[in-house]
């Protein structure tokens, strides 16, 4: 069984160590926090260090802190030749300290503290430095999601991109509307049902054949009284800008 | 038990003609179509009409067709003083034609011919001229969704405002999305559950406290990196926009 130690405590870590600790194909050995504590609800304090020194032998290291963090995290580890994949979308996988054999192992998912995630429907994209080592960071992949890709640092630039337009711009879209229902005493709850089914419809149609509504169709009455209505400038430079872009590529 | 008529046979009507045969709580007595032929998968021929004289008594008649016609509609219609309530987002409640009692049943959702809709998970924005007509339409929303809302005209525009946000612009990130993983040869798949997740969160949190990423948490460096990767210049000032925009009300 593969031993993987995770080094991080934030909240991908600690979404990771929920899901290897649950998996039967895969056995967590360690975990690296700087403050133990703060994962004491997670996991005996036994199975955490805070030293690099004190860090166990394991198949795969997965290094899960902030972006700023990795080169220096990498060059600070005790040992060499080792496997260690980090988990950013944007750091290229030739930037870490090269003293181990780099690999990146990036799940693709919004987490929350305070929202429990199914690790089997999430998406995790691996790279790895040496050929040899695709296998070992697949079969641990395959430990804790079916989902596994085979991702180069360009693609993975690539999806990070589109994640900020799929995941963050949509939040704020769900904002902007839920700024109107509260300015206008309506339950943003009235607006749910058509937010899931917005994201359901594209399992089943791409987003251009189901894109609708008035700027689909070059409804200019309804576009102008929406621009009337809207009396938010960036509110209005955001409805302008999006309609003009659906008109240009879904014409 | 309340009888029915629904005028129309677009998207919206074929949804409404399925749902009220399904109910058990209402009777679709007769459906008007100019051209009946195109409703003759979904119900007998006997039960539609393509003349307004042709039309029965019914306590409610639900006119579901395009905003441009709903007055000339309603003034070419035989009969007076009865019910009469459109499914407009957008067409105040005085406008059609006002021999009829005039009403509005407006579902809150989006249509398309090729995926099938779950009725009873659809918000209903009722509205009617006269108090006393309210309770009858409320049964008859009641008999297809339990999810019935009193919403004025001025709520509903808000509404339809607040919807194309959430909707149409939402998908179109989507597609945004889809084109930046096709131009790099990746599959759209990987990016459904981030899809799916970011709609399931407003459940449970609030827009404002789901939002995360680089725009929320101010990492300029990663902007920058984006920005920079983004070739097309109406994604750029898409990307630039909103990241302003979550800076602005998200910070």
């Amino acid at each position: 069984m593969l031993k993987v130690v995770i080094i991080g405590s934030g909240n991908v870590a600690q979404h990771l160590i929920k899901a290897f600790l649950n998996s039967a194909d895969a056995e967590l050995a360690q975990v690296y926090a700087r403050n133990p504590e703060k994962l004491d609800n997670l996991l005996p304090l036994n199975m955490i260090t805070n030293s690099y020194e004190g860090l166990k032998d394991a198949d795969v290291y997965i290094l899960s802190v902030s972006d700023d963090a990795i080169e220096e995290v990498t060059a600070q580890l005790p040992f060499k030749d080792r496997l260690v994949a980090h988990t950013s979308g944007s750091m290229p996988l030739d930037k870490p300290d090269n003293k181990n054999r780099r690999a990146v192992f990036y799940p693709l998912q919004t987490f929350s503290k305070s929202k429990a995630v199914d690790f089997t429907t999430i998406p995790i994209c691996l790279e790895s430095e040496y050929p040899e080592d695709y296998a070992i960071l697949e079969k641990l992949a395959k430990s804790i999601s079916p989902l596994t890709y085979a991702i180069s640092s360009g693609q993975r630039q690539a999806l990070h991109v589109a994640a900020v337009f799929v995941n963050n711009f949509t939040n704020h879209l769900y904002k902007v509307g839920n700024d109107i229902c509260t300015e206008n005493s309506i339950s943003f709850d009235i607006l749910k049902p058509l937010i899931k089914e917005t994201a359901d419809k594209i399992t089943i149609l791409s987003p251009a054949d189901a894109q609708t509504g008035p700027a689909r169709r070059n409804d200019q009455k309804t576009i102008q009284r929406h621009l009337y209505f809207i009396k938010d400038q960036e509110k209005k430079d955001i409805y302008t800008l999006l309609t003009q872009s659906i008109q240009r590529t879904n014409g």
